[in-house]
């Protein structure tokens, strides 16, 4: 490999390209540490024609290509798989923002561009950029469409998918296609990009996005209930989804174990008050003619009233909405300080929902009755992260030999369910014994076929998203 | 293919499968009437196993499938094409609603339900779906999901594809995949139902789909408003969207020849007040916290202050606004009556629609300075019907000679602009030339690359979408 290295060096200034093992580490290991396997080296190309001379020459040479945003997923889909005798194409120095187009309310961004960075682009024109996740300041827009990401404002808003118009790709060949459009609507032909979209990078690489922009928002009401049970969150969601239809943006479930996770790593130290288990909502008004203030006080009003919520706090300042807020995001912090935790990220209908969260508290109690359970998440959406932890005192290291097993049992339940396995974190190579164990011959086949169409060679990612075929060793 | 029919009548009810030429004829011609190639007969099954069986019967006997609707297509892609040996498969028969979820706001329904049936139950349930089109009575959800149809709602809802949530697909060899989910996010590998939606029965056939809900609209306030011009109407566009965000769920622009045509065909005869051009909008509010009343009056008062618009009317009943309505609704109708039209239907990003109606209007003034343009559509979308009407006097076959020139000349504009030669009617078989002319070698290349991937045999609706490949004649 030391031939394609040299014609590496060829096409890429020395700063662009890093082959010593001390400098590769940062972009071979991804952030949570369950992976670490050596690349060939890492590329950091500054250009579209770039990324596909580099292509070029790994389709010479017979490397493979990890595409690499910020590598803050979740899956170990953006680095390398143990398959060896793969390069990190990083998109790192792909840092433009192209275009804003004020009037079509667009942004065109190149694949390195942060998501914070497009959020305020948008804010500083007066827009509303609406993807928002934890890893916001670090994750890259080519890897949270190829993730497909989602965050806390899907509800309103939908996921990165929703946000994409128009992609730039370089195909498995080398070969760039233009699909950069800013169009609303556009019915000629199958509509490409959204097989790149969440593909992980196994199709192509984005290497441009076009995305959506929205009105600014203009006023906010946010507020912290108390609730007896997820069944009770889900009365609570249903009056709010009534009564603010599109201005209910966030809405999230919070047990009561979960918060007092997320209590001891927040500055207040506490929460505001103690319930049974918790929902986080949101209403955001675009426009004057909103009083999305007075929408939730209503809802609120009349859920205590009947009984649905025990308590309920308004935020009285942006301060005060910034605590309740934080708590959320404390969670996946109390987890990791607490002894980490097998992380899961289930999606069911939301008519199934309690019948999820029970069929996994009985598991736990039946089967690993010393383990903790930590359920939280995306209410509106169906989608729970249901993190099992480790027995007090103990670090998750002494799960190791069970966590394979209680994924697929809590991944099974869902599926039961009429539900996803990965609702948003997508399969990287974590999730592949999920993607063998859940999914229909029929949909792997057809994966399989579309993965064969547009990367025969087997280039881009391999070892991600979809399993090896027993059947044929492809 | 006596043999084939043989076998699909030991498979069919004798009411399920159509041979008599005579019976055959509303199902081989298209309603504009501009194809009417025969088929080999018309299979209605009622079950998706019925349909995976009679793929299976043609794959056997080498026929190839037309998979048909409601018929309402604008550009033929659900009748046959001449190559003959086809088979029409309606999906009348498959009128099943098969699950109403109301706490998960899904329902899922068989392919030949209308639209409007879908609108029908979600309504009777306090529910919105919100696409809405002038064919939704007849127009079944296959066909919608097919051609990702838009209509005018598109806004602030999205277009059809932004309502599946799961399909089912028979596939070309009949094989039936099952991926009708009901959930708001799954990341577990490729998002197949993408690939299926707009394709135009090319690449599989669609037997069921699971689509959203929304919360009813509790108030609404219409107005229509007269402007200059077409950038007039933009920039009334943007105070609407900047004032009303998500609620702003309908902006039309009416050309003042457009609006001539169909103020003959409405039954007060005329429109409310004249002027160059004309802004159809309507706000809608879903839940009690919202004056969409005040926050119209607001953005029409500022306008007609700073001249953007001269006058300005709001709706005070249900009937005015079905009047207004009626307006927008009858220019399709108007134009058909008054010698038909070449349609057109193309979209630009939202700053260059004034540079693209100058742009036609010229090309019409220098060269065609005998025809007459109608441009009305959907502002929002940047998707702008600029349709093409003979000399006075003079019928549509007049131009029959200079229609493909006049079409390519129209589309050319668009592309050069960044847009789409067909923003929401699909390819069919009347847009296949613009595919050829537009679009890249790239993009035709992928195209050819999944349909040959899912349809090796090219047995699913061959002759639309995708044209004939003249280096390989595939």
């Amino acid at each position: 490999m030391t031939d394609l290295i040299a014609a590496l060096r060829g096409i890429l200034p020395e700063s662009g390209l890093i082959t010593d093992p001390v400098e590769r580490t940062a972009f071979e290991r991804d952030w949570r540490g369950l992976y670490n396997h050596p690349a060939l080296c890492v590329a950091l190309p500054q250009t579209t024609a770039q990324v596909s001379d580099i292509i070029k020459l790994c389709a010479q040479h017979g490397a493979a290509i990890v595409p690499q945003g910020g590598n803050t997923g979740l899956v170990g889909g953006g680095v390398p798989s143990p398959d060896g005798k793969q390069i990190v194409l990083s998109l790192n120095r792909m840092r433009q923002i192209r275009e804003l187009d004020l009037l079509g309310d667009t942004i065109t961004v190149e694949a390195g561009v942060t998501l914070q960075a497009v959020q305020e682009a948008a804010a500083a024109a007066g827009r509303l950029f609406p993807v928002s996740l934890g890893a916001e300041g670090t994750a890259q827009i080519g890897g949270v469409i190829s993730t497909n990401a989602g965050g806390v404002q899907v509800l309103s808003y939908g996921s990165m998918r929703a946000q994409v118009l128009g992609l730039e790709v370089v195909l498995a060949d080398g070969t760039v296609w233009d699909g950069l459009r800013a169009l609303r609507k556009d019915n000629t032909g199958f509509d490409l990009k959204q097989l790149f979209t969440g593909a992980e990078g196994t199709l192509g690489i984005i290497t441009a996005a076009c995305l959506k922009l929205y009105p600014a928002v203009t006023a906010r009401a946010t507020a912290l209930a108390g609730v007896a049970s997820v069944t009770g969150a889900l009365k609570l969601f249903q009056a709010l989804r009534a009564e603010a239809g599109p201005a209910l943006t966030l809405c999230e479930f919070i047990s009561g174990a979960a918060m007092d996770l997320a209590a001891g790593y927040v500055p207040a130290g506490r929460a505001p008050f103690t319930a049974p288990a918790y929902v986080l909502t949101e209403l955001s008004a675009h426009g004057a003619g909103q009083d999305v203030g007075g929408a939730l006080e209503a809802v609120l009003a009349a859920a205590l009233e009947d009984g649905t919520a025990a308590e309920a706090l308004i935020a009285q300042s942006g301060r005060e909405r910034a605590d309740f807020l934080a708590l959320r995001e404390a969670i996946p912090e109390g987890e990791l300080r607490e002894g980490g935790a097998i992380k899961h990220d289930i999606s069911v209908p939301l008519s199934k929902i309690p019948e999820m969260v029970a069929a996994v508290e009985t598991l736990m109690a039946d089967t690993y009755p010393d383990c903790r359970l930590s359920v939280f998440g995306h209410l509106g959406d169906g989608n729970l992260h249901m993190n099992v932890r480790p027995p007090v005192g103990q670090s998750l290291a002494g799960l190791t030999d069970r966590k394979a097993t209680i994924t697929l049992a809590v991944e099974r339940l869902a599926v039961a369910l009429g539900g996803s396995f990965s609702a948003e974190h997508g399969i990287g190579q974590i999730r592949l014994p999920g993607m063998t164990a859940h999914k229909s011959t029929v949909e792997l086949g057809l994966m399989r076929a579309l993965k064969l169409a547009l990367d025969p060679q087997n280039r881009l990612n391999p070892g991600k998203v979809i399993p090896k075929d027993t059947n044929t060793n492809a």
